[in-house]
């Protein structure tokens, strides 16, 4: 019963459909596809704006791509001390920016606040002896599995272009942040001032395909050769592109994130008092100590360990086709 | 009837077959899953040697990840001219290797020799103000449907190692490349010297699944952080490894390659003098002049312009789905 | 009357001298010199151990080239968050390493301490998901003008090691540092089990001078290469060792760090309970109020605020070359 | 008697004089002191334009860094194939643009021209797949010593405007070139299109000192960022603009150019029918044979051999303070 990590989940059947249905025939390659060329019009639709976007294959990649697209090697790029690409990309940032500095800063919840921000940027000022401010990169779902509200997006937007930075948005969880909230693909990203973001799909249904938006369509300019250089243009394109078009048109980006997200409603509460943060996304996070993790592996539960060595802390994560009954095994084991 | 390039094919079935049967259950990420864990055996038992085989969705990645672990950014890259890596990639072995030199070397059917390698490196002594000779990268097919044969992959490989370099080979068209020879997948491989391959499915009915095979496993080294912190490690690994393990396990390299070389022939004979090099592999390289290819596009076949502006050079690259149908039509146009 | 920095000083007759003497018919260059061929011996004789060193214009690239020379491009640095080398280089260790994640680490005065090194190299386990520590880097003075003790350094060096990590030392004011301990240049260097230290030469009478200092011999690999491809290896290199060796066999390093030093105290005592951090070196912290400033700047005296906007701090530097009656004149401002 | 390089050379009096004169009392450091002040204005009226001009201590970083203003990371460098930045070091452009692809061409007396220049931009069409044409780069005076004609110049500046390449020369030996044609600077510089110029000052005289010049002052943009980071922003800056002040100033770069030039023109004649190409600068190239190069070092003649090993050929390389009698003797011993 794995409650590891939404990445050992299986592909859902409408992504495996629409590999399939693309599979018609020869194409042009390199993104000149129909598939492809039809990614631009349907996140439009989706996000309620003009965008530009595009496929790449993994997370690293579309946060990397995205963050070398705003930020120059000298840039300063701000995020929370728990975020992906600071703490599990092995550097990925710093080699596709050329070098640029990533700044940890710390926050509730996994969460950037304005104040935070403003402090950092602050200590970078504008000579050549310091990196220069360029980016703030927020995760939505957050690596605590909990969700910035629209009007906290926008508060820290508004401060960064104030300052001159660009905003990302790591949307790896994406799914889940919007499932949750249940607002409008826009209300969090382009309306709550987000100029890039990463777009994924991967851990919610698809074999491998996230997505690369550009709200602010004038930050695209080279993006296309980073990608190229990067080994991240898919030459049967219209494969990755297919996922996402069908992740999008077909709902199950919605069906399988309310999934995800009720397990792991139901196994939050299940962790009563042992519960670290509020449980808004797909994520658990409980301090039951060394002991009963022991016993719920022993039990056949597997869940990473999570903190400090020892400090008792795990994670659970809900993948959408987690099965019903490991689920309500969890709960009880978690109940007892 | 579109002869562009191979990338513009379909997935083959037994590859789609891989991934649906791999789409059971979850599994661990990150190529902990039973697919990755074997490719090892499964690519050393095809090579007849013990291998470190890791799977990548790219050529390109393939490339400049086995680049970078054998040259150092202060390192010396010998290819031929017409080399993808050269040509084709937008500098992403520089990328990759954070900076490393390409030199580009001329030689027939865009092949390397040994006096032309040797006298490369010669230019480059071993002080700090040139860089350091440290790869010889060969394409296994060359970039003009040729092929090199083992003896002349042994000869080069001889060179490099007594000089103290490493070799690499682009087999982005290696099935097709072993097709035609019709020989040992070692026999063109490690036995003829070659450390690290990039081993290519795409093009010939994977989906997006190419394979960086250590034959000296002593190379591997860093490489592992590379790939990550290049964004090419793919949380669902199992679906590229399935794609490897199905392109060498049913025998599907073999069929498809046989099948787009003995297009390449047919349409080869019918070129009749217009062929600029022998075909062995699945291209075709023909100088029709201009007025001919417009005569063909307008009777409805797609394929590139090649050489020069205006220089009448054209290139056929038959697929191993490409319609009987349509290939005959090329043939009987061509014989006009 | 500048307070503002030591790099404000004039070069040492001494310096110079050195400077006019090797200027004395042909020599060969790039290092080839007798000058620069005496540096290892000279600088081994200094430190009571063997080394390699290598001569470079700037503090800057004396830190980067040694940090890249003990870190992989997915390497993770650890220094104080006060570290010159994360804060005043603009970015300069993740460009000459191609990439490596600075991780910026709090403790009193601008010190490391074991506790929280080891805290962090924690966080930093071996897999491919995130990077790898490479190198803890002490700076000696501290940025804060404060001095490591022999032990404090030994005892990070010793955790260092045993995490497998290189201790790198940036010694831009080492000399005010050794003048302050009145110990053996071994003794906070090799002894305490320092790797590599970037001597610095320039602020404390050179013109443009800094020495990257190896005593581990084995960890210098491929620094010549890194130095030339940075364009840090001077062609009339003569003129950068003369330099160093005056530095050192004159004794001009200790003449004019204790002139520094004792500047340093007097300001120090006359600033009073204003007084930050303890004054070892030759930089003084106060925290004077905004308006305080203002009348000192009215006064003539020139120095840069320090701390956040309006916190009414300020630092004062004193440089070897101070006028005596500026310093009087600063002092009696202070004590008022 | 040593002619092996013009870096083996003394730095002329007026040089060292004009470091004694600015070490007087402290100045802002970083290039905020009166002596950096004045680079633009004194060598703006030396080449007859507004320019802003940037002191660093090497060649290999003028040109690094020019070129990493001039082309992205996919950028294509092109330059014949003897320049020092592809041939000598170290792949030091590559570190600096992230990774630009140098494309070596060729032409009689190391010379670029217009049609070898269209041919290789024509290679590299507008799309993602291959490097884009960003830089041409020229040697003023060339790697043979060799002198390029204001419309050699002009024609290839004019090609490279059109396809939208930018223009850097690297003027390692620009006095000598100035001196053979004894034209205006603007000449070969900004009025043939240069956009870029490294001014070099060290070879002729200087101690280490040579100047980054924007003609076109659009494209500084990043530069002192870039410079600051590769840690050629020099502390003491008034020690480095002092030497290209004077430079310029005294007439030395004048004097000590035509002074080596006409050294080279003795060596040249004398040489006769072993001269390989036009003596123009102060570098003479020579086939000999291996023998006589034999004779000539027994008697005391310091050079470099040339060309591919046991060739015969040699370089003798005339500097500014080369001893009259020593020149004799080597006219002597060509001569006989």
């Amino acid at each position: 019963m794995r409650f590891y990590s939404d990445n050992t989940a299986t592909a859902a059947p409408e992504i495996l459909a629409a590999i399939a249905e693309a599979n018609q025939g020869n194409t042009i390659a390199y993104g000149d596809d129909p598939w492809t060329q039809r990614l631009d019009e349907v996140l439009g639709k989706f996000f309620g704006t003009q965008v530009r976007a595009f496929a790449v294959a993994t997370g690293t990649a579309a946060n990397s791509l995205s963050l070398a697209a705003l930020s120059p090697p000298w840039g300063a790029i701000y995020a929370h001390a728990e975020a992906h690409i600071g703490v599990d990309e092995c550097g990925a940032p710093q080699f596709f920016t050329g070098g640029a500095q990533l700044v940890s800063l710390l926050g509730e919840n996994a969460k950037l606040t304005p104040s935070v921000l403003g402090a950092a940027i602050d200590k970078h000022p504008a000579n050549v002896h310091t990196v220069q401010p360029a980016v703030v990169s927020m995760t939505q779902a957050t690596e605590l599995g909990t969700v910035y509200r629209p009007e906290e997006i926008a508060a820290i937007s508004r401060l960064a272009h104030e300052r001159g930075l660009a905003v990302q948005m790591d949307g790896a969880r994406f799914a889940n942040a919007l499932a949750f909230l249940d607002c409008h693909p826009g209300d969090v990203t382009w309306r709550a001032g987000v100029d890039v973001l990463s777009f994924g799909a991967t851990k919610n249904g698809a074999l491998a395909a996230e997505a690369v938006v550009f709200f602010d369509r004038g930050r695209v300019r080279d993006f296309e050769f980073r990608r190229k250089r990067a080994g991240h243009l898919i030459s049967k394109s219209r494969f990755i592109a297919a996922q996402l078009l069908a992740y999008v048109e077909t709902g199950v980006w919605q069906r399988n994130a309310r999934r995800a997200n009720a397990f792991a409603q139901r196994i939050g509460s299940a962790a009563g008092k042992t519960l670290m943060h509020p449980v808004e996304a797909n994520e658990v996070f409980v301090r039951l100590g060394e002991e009963r993790k022991s016993a719920l592996r022993t039990a056949g539960f597997g869940f990473y360990d999570w903190g400090p060595a020892r400090s008792g802390e795990a994670r659970f994560v809900a993948s959408w086709d987690q099965r019903e009954e490991d689920v309500a095994a969890l709960c009880r084991a978690l109940g007892e």
